[in-house]
């Protein structure tokens, strides 16, 4: 730590006391998540990696430690009104589920479209759903201004010291556990969690780095640090750090103690997943993985260093981890399209089928395409998905295709 | 226990002494999984369960406990000689992984064809991998030929005291963090593992019950046990307890120590598999999903009783894995393909599409069938594969499309 941190430290919205304070309300109410190392993406990066488990929450995220640690906090008449927050996803998990555990009536407002499944989630847990506006900034005014009307304290899903002090708790664990840990590596979405995680390892343990990760479709909180004006846009995986804007107390303590940020591309943080299933056999969603997407991509910068990894949430979609490992298989050489121009007339499929048979690559699908292609009138664009063993399967069996004299484009992914 | 139970134990060839000695020889050496209770999937079976996680041993299976037994028992000479065993999966892992750890040379065959994927995991560990035979009866042959001439000690996966002694350690941990389990539900290949389980358990707390859990597509241990000769084949999700030949030391043991043997479908292990990737983030394979698909297909059975279930290993190709993920949506009215008898001019698509998408419903994929139908001439089959919130997403934008005078028919799973 540098003179000007351990400067901020004393004059922070936020201390250790109070992160020390929240471990003391949320004992036994919170899962303290297993911090194991893993000695495979430890061989992979050259570095000592140590994973937290912050999925394996009950509601499968660390937001549990934030809310319930600002759900305590209510005062007698507070607890009797209730409170109200805005989300569509892990925040309202961990508000719905410990304020029902407390008895405090709790309204999540959630953006209209959102899944039925997320929804029921949230009422699951008792919490009265309300649907309204288009996005989320529609949803989180009309959840202040409900609020306002009803009397009901808005619990903010990271611009607040209680919430910080929440999160930090993760840092608490992680120290006790591995004293030596030289670097954390942290998701950024709002800056809660990083945030309170810096304060209290900062304070413990002043030599420690603290890197924040956010993807590099939603630079938010890097923006605003390094005075950058990078451009936000698109559907990240990463939906639970894409926040348009960082919460002001955050990017305060953000700015003071953390010591880098990094940006991680869809394709990273999807590589990042895929090995958290097939290594760790561990489900994390976009977000949860951008961590490890981080270390990946700068091996070299964290080589032979102790790092503290959060995996910060397992809320996915089916359907989207399915298309990730999918796409994650055709980037390893497991899945490929090949393209072929043949001759529309018998036998011409059955020469290429029997080269595919005879090199071991299984066909998962075949389709032939007459006329969209900018070939002549007899030609006739074949296109065979085939799954191979890896990529060198692949190559031996893009070259007996040529030692059949067969043309073969195989496509990009 | 009953009587005939008791009195077996006594003369069986594996005791509990054998179990907790095998204990004591693995202890530091394995990991001593996780065994929580699932506060969700208690709720959705109306039982007590309780999950072990074998899935997360360092190379994903249990298979490692009955592996380190077996090599920690060899003689000074045998282990210079070295060893040799036959599997393409997770028993050659264990067997790889301990032999490298106690410098035993390991010879393990796998059958033609095995992924190199698999093979590379096998040598990675410092075994000598030989392909040979086309199905893993003739490599398993092949193994003992070559372990004969090259005088190394073949490590069966099952059939060897040893082996059943380690796997029953699995038991002991399970009863000594949760002695009130009522029931053990424990998936069998060739018997090792709920052998030394049922060893253990029936002798620390006789009234204990054991059920043991197979494929409906390879019924071997069931045949064998409850003289039936239910049909063994096709290709099961759970490849890990497809075992056509049972052992004969632990089919004794099953014989009396089992109280009984429930099979599952394919259908169901997927939905277990997919409800643990959803609900606890955990990768199971089929087999180490079978233990909670037999609960789920049994529910009345397991009612209000303490279910102590093994997660067995955790090794599933990521292609299969979306696959399962994929067709569960497609259960859960998530995923549909409806078809439409539509004329082929234009607008017709048109409408639709503009009906799915005042409903919300996600195209997912469109193709137009022409030829291959038995509609008139003028007539095309379109076929649109849309993605719902669920079931009842599904049935609101199906009446939509009747409501717009469009036919529709809804693909079955």
């Amino acid at each position: 730590m540098n003179e000007t941190q351990a400067a901020s430290l004393a004059c922070l919205p936020v201390s250790l006391r109070d992160v020390e304070a929240a471990a003391g309300v949320l004992a036994g109410a919170i899962r303290q998540t297993s911090f194991d190392r893993s000695r495979t993406l430890s061989d992979i990066t050259g570095a000592g990696v140590w994973l937290k488990f912050e999925n394996l929450q009950f509601t499968a995220t660390f937001k549990e430690r934030g809310a319930l640690n600002r759900l305590s906090a209510l005062s007698v008449d507070e607890r009797q009104r209730g409170v109200i927050a805005c989300s569509a996803g892990n925040h309202a998990q961990g508000v719905a589920y410990h304020a029902a555990r407390l008895k405090i009536p709790a309204t999540i407002v959630v953006p209209l479209g959102t899944p039925t499944v997320k929804i029921e989630n949230t009422r699951r847990h008792g919490a009265t759903v309300i649907e309204g506006g288009a996005t989320l900034e529609e949803a989180a005014t009309l959840a202040a201004d409900h609020g306002r009307e009803q009397r009901l304290t808005f619990i903010h899903p990271y611009d607040d010291p209680l919430i910080i002090a929440g999160q930090g708790t993760i840092a608490l664990e992680m120290l006790a556990a591995v004293p030596d840990l030289d670097v954390l590596v942290v998701p950024i979405g709002g800056g809660g969690l990083i945030s309170g995680m810096a304060v209290a390892a900062k304070t413990l343990k002043p030599g420690i780095e603290i890197i924040g990760v956010q993807a590099a479709l939603y630079p938010s909180m890097y923006n605003l640090v390094k005075g950058e004006q990078l451009p936000m846009r698109g559907d990240t995986l990463a939906e639970g750090i894409a926040v348009k804007a960082p919460g002001e107390i955050t990017s305060e303590i953000v700015r003071r103690l953390v010591d880098d940020i990094v940006l991680v591309s869809e394709q990273q943080i999807e590589q990042a997943l895929s090995l958290l299933i097939g290594i760790e056999k561990t489900v994390t969603e976009g977000a949860g993985a951008a961590g490890l997407a981080a270390i990946l991509a700068n091996q070299k910068r964290f080589r032979r260093r102790a790092i503290g990894l959060v995996l910060t949430g397992g809320n996915i979609d089916a359907r989207l981890l399915a298309g990730v490992l999918t796409r994650q298989l055709a980037r390893e050489g497991r899945l490929s399209q090949l393209r072929f121009d043949i001759v529309d007339r018998p036998g011409q499929l059955e020469a290429v089928v029997a080269v595919l048979s005879k090199t071991g690559a299984n066909i998962v699908e075949v389709s032939h395409q007459r006329i969209f292609t900018d070939l002549p009138a007899k030609a006739v664009l074949l296109e065979v998905v085939i799954e191979t063993r890896d990529r060198s399967h692949l190559a031996s069996t893009i070259a007996a295709l040529k030692a059949a004299s067969i043309e073969v484009e195989v496509g990009e992914h």
